[in-house]
């Protein structure tokens, strides 16, 4: 990454501007970035993105460039311009970590700092957590209806290119086992897998010419895409030619609970009963359900991974929810709030817990408003230190984030594992300071 | 840009590295980027991304660190490397220019190639084409919905951060008047636009201080956020403190068309007449046209433009049509296509034209396959030269386009304008040499 301080908000430099000039730009303030509520129907959302916000913090510089392009645009005045080319964040940042699951209300992020520095912030903030989210909440429903068997991430074609290498970032965190996508894994370090299309196949003369350029390349363990033409003489020219040690076919059109019964079946009679059985074609979180009982070894997942399964973006804001009521670092912190029609905000700084019963499931999100929760109860604590000082504390860990999400989703009451529309699976409750 | 060419399926990689070893990868070739179908219910669609695809197809370009990745992957041979670090696109590419419109079927894209030159091409075209054309398509609605009102871009904040780039680029296309977004008007030259939010008048004691310091950096000409607490009161202070020159109030919240009427008498009566209206707020094309009798001035649209109204990819494929029978540049092109259930294509080279009646209607969508349509009839070729002979044509120009788009809407029959779901808004013809 060269430099994320454009991927701002015009106005949030005129804001920078006018707070400099009525003297309020550096007032102590607190900012959070939130849901109001998940997606219409979902059970809980997985918080993504986290550790690409880090290092879009870390770049988040005014060099010539952008500078000379606000100075060109009459953008800012030269004082702000001088103020953007030193800019450093120097507050401290809490969060939620990646692959943490989240509901509505949940303080994701709570940013403190001067305004302007916290306020430049919001919209590539927002934008990095909206979208990673999104497709980590979908990609989680799509591992838990796939169970043991594993899921491909393939949407790279459907979405804008660097989002895509963001998607399969974040499926990765959802459970997902790899990706075709080669940016995430030069990247990211996430296994990268795929073998061939239909174009190579029509390449060739025949069929049979195709599969042999392939095994011959990949071997035995390869998988070989069996539907350009007939399904049924594609398995049985796959099989004589690899033998019974074929790795896999593919199947990526018609009905695929049927097709995959019937190809298990051809394959079981030509002997390979340990040839896989893969199948992509725009698969969602209710297509692999409706998959659980057919022969298929793994789900290629493309299209309705990338757009959030019906729900690209998450919603997420960044809200003013505290400011100082004088300058200096020490200053009281006054909790602030809009009260517009349909869109108002909870003022005061936020704490979160997660409130698990004695079994150790969970029964509420419980966002303390003003001070952390106090309670007897079995709580686990949600935020943790990002960065402290301007400092970031943690590089990414997506193997841990991984982790995080199946310990998370592990916690909550089975009905979080419900496909049907319903409410969030636990309520959140608040304890405020202020009520 | 740095490079391009990770934006790559896994499987093409392994294509080429079979490709090779049987002798077939540089068979002359012809694929094509093609729409099966437009989204449920839309009437037509907006091409966009041409001009990011062909500087993608510049910088598609394995360096040091993109091979060492493969290498260390083991994903393809050694010989396959040293073919990737000489790579360069050496076929030549016909399109429809950025900003024209498509329909079932259009040839979006025909790339002439070696098969292996072509192939890796798949996935960035893919990714860029079917992002940034889902964006140009929503935003062409609501342009047209908008009428002579400006329609503001301000989505980044909901989608990813490179992703919104593309969004305020594909929207410019499609009639936008401006973007929120600073990287797109750094990077493409977009006019960008915005003042405050309600952090800001948060930040102050009262509204009429956040409202005095904006006015003092940004003049009386600004646009003023009036939601934050009671409208009524905002629009009375602020009127008060610019008088009639305030340039504009915002209104992002409740019922816009009633507030905007309730707005628009309080700001006549205390004699701001020309003071101007603009709605934020969840905006689609339908709450735009909604919005058409009410007293507004312009329209600010995020999130449902980003996530092109509900459609946020267009379902773009890119499939081989026609391969040469032998080794050869002058070899002859034969027709290719799979026949996979419900995903059949149709193969041969496509040319196309829109045909149009004696008054310059459009009547059909007119697809040649294996040769140019012929006809007396009125026709407007709709492929142009991108890519000869490796060399890219054209530079971006994102004036024409916004031309472009306009024009090719003025052609269709009036249902272009309907936003109730119904079928495309002509149909698209097939002349065929094969059939």
């Amino acid at each position: 990454m060269t430099s994320s301080a454009l991927y701002t908000d015009h106005y949030e430099l005129t804001m920078v501007e006018a707070a400099m000039q009525a003297g309020t730009a550096s007032r102590r303030s607190i900012f959070e970035l939130f849901p109001r509520r998940l997606p219409t129907g979902r059970r809980y959302g997985v918080v993504a993105g986290v550790g690409r916000a880090m290092e879009a913090l870390e770049h988040f510089r005014f060099r010539d460039e952008e500078l000379a392009f606000l100075r060109e645009e009459q953008i800012v005045s030269a004082e702000v311009l001088d103020w953007l080319a030193d800019y450093r964040f120097t507050g401290s940042i809490w969060g939620y970590p990646e692959g943490e699951l989240y509901f509505p209300g949940s303080p994701l992020m709570v940013v403190e700092g001067g305004f302007a520095e916290a306020c430049v912030l919001e919209t590539v903030m927002l934008s990095i957590y909206n979208y990673d989210s999104a497709v980590a909440s979908a990609g989680s429903r799509m591992t838990l209806m796939a169970g043991d068997r594993p899921c491909i991430e393939m949407g790279a074609r459907r979405m804008h290119e660097e989002a895509a290498v963001a998607a399969a970032r974040a499926a990765y965190i959802a459970g997902f086992a790899s990706t075709s996508n080669l940016e995430a894994g030069r990247r990211h370090g996430i296994p990268t897998a795929g073998t061939a299309a239909h174009s190579f196949t029509l390449l060739h003369e025949t069929e049979r010419e195709a599969f042999e350029a392939q095994l011959r390349t990949q071997g035995k363990g390869t998988t070989l895409l069996v539907d350009t033409y007939s399904i049924s003489d594609a398995v049985r020219t796959a099989v004589e030619l690899a033998g019974p040690e074929l790795g896999a076919v593919r199947i990526d059109s018609g009905d695929l609970a049927i097709t995959a019964r019937e190809v298990r079946e051809q394959l079981d009679a030509l002997g390979a009963t340990k040839t896989r059985i893969l199948v992509t074609s725009d698969l969602d979180e209710w297509q692999i359900g409706a998959l659980a009982a057919a022969p298929v070894d793994g789900y290629g997942v493309g299209t309705n991974l990338v757009i959030g399964s019906g729900h690209p973006t998450c919603g997420f804001v960044y809200k003013l929810v505290a400011r100082a009521l004088t300058d200096g670092p020490d200053a009281e912190l006054l909790p602030v709030a809009k009260t517009s029609a349909n869109k108002s905000t909870r003022g005061g700084r936020k704490y979160a817990v997660r409130r698990l019963d004695e079994r150790g499931i969970a029964e509420a999100e419980v966002v303390g408003v003003g001070s952390r929760p106090e309670s007897d109860h079995n709580d686990r604590p949600l935020l943790v230190e990002l960065v402290t000082d301007g400092k970031v504390l943690a590089g990414e860990d997506l193997e841990a984030a991984r982790r995080r999400h199946w310990d998370s989703l592990a916690e909550l009451p089975r009905a979080a594992r419900k496909m049907s529309q319903g409410d969030p699976v636990i309520p959140t409750l608040y304890e405020s300071d202020y009520e």
